[in-house]
């Protein structure tokens, strides 16, 4: 069984998300797109054979040869697509964030355990890059102790256009407000912001770098670097640091060239080149679990868990105070 | 249009193939599989919805819901099929070697020419592993100047039963003996071959270590070593040094792990593992290329060519002499 | 000119000096040796020829045969012979911290400057340390650009014997709180500590692994993870964050080793093996300005700077908060 | 004790020896200089407090006020100087080669048994070097199992003026020749000379780079890149494979530096900068033995059958063919 698949929203992401299930992932083709601009969405239903353009998102969710949803709409619009997916009883894909608040994320939680199934993927594609999958081996597999800390570096070269003071937060670090409550099996009770020294290539108005101090419910402390325009290259890192040992994500693998008195490896440019084979693998799995009914990937929970995080971290930024995440219990739906 | 594929051989990298065709690519989809033992083949056919298995690799080759073949059987019965599937007008991926004699490999690329169009893509998918791919780009783009010297290391855990002692050269060295020839751009004109120390973890009548030691028409040297019972891990390097400067081939990456006084990383345990990315992308360039008619990969010819080396090595590994390799002018069909 | 050198305090540190200047080092010779302990004293002064044993530090201070201190006693007695050298008019090297108070070490840095001229020399090694000066050449040659940020790592085996809660800060983070310093040219002016999750190797009553978080003049944030039970190595790292680049203090250098899938690098054991060649940087650095009169490593202002910053570290360590350094403004003798 | 040290020929390399045994080593002086140019001996010995320019290098070697030799002067010189120290019942130090051919390499090795005692140490500085050192343990310590094969990689940003087709064996290559006996324990006993495709930074007539292929009495084969005018750093290399695992020579520890795209460290400009702490350490441990009376570094036998690689070397540079080490039998003496 082929699953065809809707496409919401026909921008960046969504144009290599098309390019994926069609050219690169197996067992999915795209039959449908809709975008807020027709012409977007006309040129991505072109470039994949089979694909046609409606009008709008819902004409997407609702079309009969359409089997699962993949929501790349603006954050806004996440919630009414993947509600509407959620009634018409078709799995979704949506690229994170969830939902831009808490509250949104909770409603498309509780119409998907009303509707008595997981049909929800968000879009945390580091659980499948191959190296922090690795750090989870090794740290469930006892190589590092229990884990006591974790330090993580997010570097862009530079912000795109429009990028706003509440986007290190919910846009950037909440891969790391993910990924550390995976990697760690663990909930952020608590966390704070830091103002560092102003770099001179931010944009007027908008604090970089900063750094986001979040505790666990175990204790365990966790500084992110936010930085968003570190100009040299996209560098993201994790290091686990347990009673015994530590583990920590490599850079990606890249060629040695020693020339003019340097052996250097290349940093990788931005997500789309560090994290395409993680982008590769979470929409295989979701193609998969599609075709088998079993849902595995990341939850409307985890999604509603980090826009929990995300929220205590503007909260934080605004007051500069230490703030608590008020996370609810989670049901047993999402055990 | 999803490509048909029909499979013959089904030991354990038809296996991997079948997967990769039916899991993890796009656009093919395994219709038939084929095995000189039956319920090997029935065993893939019965892993993959819509294959069934018959008779003979003739079967497959011919049946009408195969467009194209995926050669995994036995070396010595490469020839037979990829002859036939020529003669069926299919496109056929034949895994490396080509065939075990030159003159084998001859008998194809003649076939090939009169059919007037590339039908045949051989497995040398460490041209699609990112690493190789990333030093040519370094070489084609001058950043180490003209290459002068190649440096390999080709190290396996331990060799299999049954490996005997020609195998290091058809079987392992054969791709150093093509990713060399495809980063420099260059022939293969003679080589010698040294035995080294020998292991005593080398099962009887296996001289491991060896060095095998290439040059090219441009004059480039390339020193092999070859040693398949290394104990410790899969290591394939490869160094390649320029007029100003010098570029490698990266080990895998993989996470650092601090304990007990190292800091290591995981050296891969054997091909599949190290290689497993650059075969999924070989064989979906195959498929596309089906798709579009326009076969883009190794060729017969570069399958004839790294026979001649590998035979070259034959004949030196008994002689003990420096030997030319005898390779015909490259057709213009080829170029 | 060979400059006679007479130690008070023959411990592991006074040991490894007096080994160093009689053994490793040019222009010294070691004539007096003074401890609490009279057969520790004469141990050290036994190993080496020329030495002999005194009564008291103030005999070994006083003496005709010594032209130059220094002191590697017990952090309270510090004051006491560093005052005596500073009224005999000589050198003096007093091992880390310089005393254990801002106050004992501001009655130093007074009596220094009634005196007229540098007379003190302070242990902060890590100054002399390749790594650390390779990061400060990069630094102020302006390949990172104006620094942001810095994260340090400062990691242990375990904890000795008699390890209390406060020496996390006054014994370990001291040489961050300098070393940070020097690198940026700047002022630890505010900070605070972070309790993390407990290690369950740690002795009962230390807190460990913890954080301590410092702001500078300029704006700097950095983050030092301390944590002296990580049971696998001693582990010291330096990350400088600037506008367009990073520079990392590297793991000493170590073969590497192959075995067992793992690709290793050794990690040091503990600070006398990472910082060994530090040490003797530092002393010779400290024999060759008394020979030329000229001092010219870290001052007794640079101790009492640390101390500033370890005193407002042991506050914000009791009070929980956010915690301001009262440094006294730089006289122009220490400019 | 101070030894009183006579330093032979104050070039580049007996000036730098002159500086570290006046400012960075323990227990000698420098006391009298003498070179074939007297304004260079001048200045060598107006550095230096209480050394003086005698006429000749016997004169040096005659001196009273001389307790060890060093011989710093032309290669072709080393024997008359060396023999002379002996003769005088002098310990001496003797830069690399110990003399140009096997021939007067044995006669000093001659004449110290007919001394009776070892009295010279060669300059194989590499014997000192931390990272051949750690080889070293890891070797003898059976962490790579029975030592099979060694690569090698000896580079040079450029030849200097006056570089001939020999030096890259007498001069460059002779250091790999003593390390990997000292490192494996074992003799060479043949080898063969590969010319590389040449580059066009190399001068007229050098051919550059070479490959230099040796084999021990064990079986080890061992392959050396010699590569003058690499352009881009100076880099040194060697793996030793063993039949369980391997262990390769790190690259020195230098800062990481991200910035533009790319993570590097530095490659060393040149020997002076790589080895310089092995030359430290060399020179103190021969200090160290003059004071005691039991020389232990590399002996005139190693000067010797180091001497004896690089004729055969040469041999097989001429003729092309595979050559004979014609090693004599090692004498009791210098078991």
């Amino acid at each position: 069984m082929t699953v065809r698949v809707g496409i919401v929203g026909a921008g960046m992401i969504g144009q290599d998300h098309a390019c994926r299930l069609s050219r690169a992932l197996a067992g999915a083709q795209v039959t449908a797109v809709a975008d807020a601009d027709p012409a977007r969405a006309a040129l991505v239903a072109g470039s994949v054979p089979g694909a046609r353009t409606l009008g709008t998102g819902l004409d997407v969710i609702g079309a009969a040869a359409v089997d699962a949803v993949l929501v790349t709409s603006s954050g806004p619009s996440h919630e009414e697509f993947v509600l509407a997916a959620i009634g018409a009883g078709k799995p979704v894909f949506c690229e994170k964030p969830l939902a831009p608040t808490p509250g949104a994320c909770l409603r498309i939680v509780e119409a998907e355990m009303a509707a008595g199934r997981r049909l929800v993927q968000v879009g945390f594609m580091r659980r499948y890059d191959d190296g922090y999958r690795a750090m989870k081996r090794a740290v469930d597999g006892g190589l590092i102790g229990t884990p006591l800390l974790a330090h993580c570096v997010h570097r862009n070269v530079a912000s795109p256009p429009g990028y706003t003071s509440d986007m290190p937060f919910t846009d950037s670090a909440v891969h790391e407000m993910d990924v550390v409550r995976w990697l760690l099996g663990d909930e952020v009770t608590a966390l704070s912001v830091v103002a560092a020294r102003r770099s001179g290539y931010a944009p007027d108005q908008l604090q970089d770098p900063q750094l986001l101090l979040m505790e666990t419910a175990a204790g365990v402390h966790i500084d992110v670097e936010l930085f968003v325009n570190c100009q040299y290259g996209y560098d993201v890192r994790c290091e686990l640091v347990g009673e015994t040992g530590t583990v920590s994500l490599p850079l990606p693998s890249g060629p040695e060239l020693r020339s003019g008195g340097v052996a250097g490896v290349p940093v990788p440019a931005d997500w789309r080149a560090r994290f395409a084979r993680a982008y590769d693998a979470e929409l295989q799995d979701w193609v998969d679990s599609v075709r088998t009914g079993q849902a595995t990937g990341p939850s409307s929970w985890d999604g509603y868990a980090a826009a929990e995080v995300a929220h205590a971290a503007l909260t934080a930024l605004s007051s500069g105070q230490r703030t608590p995440v008020r996370l609810k219990g989670r049901p047993s739906f999402y055990a």
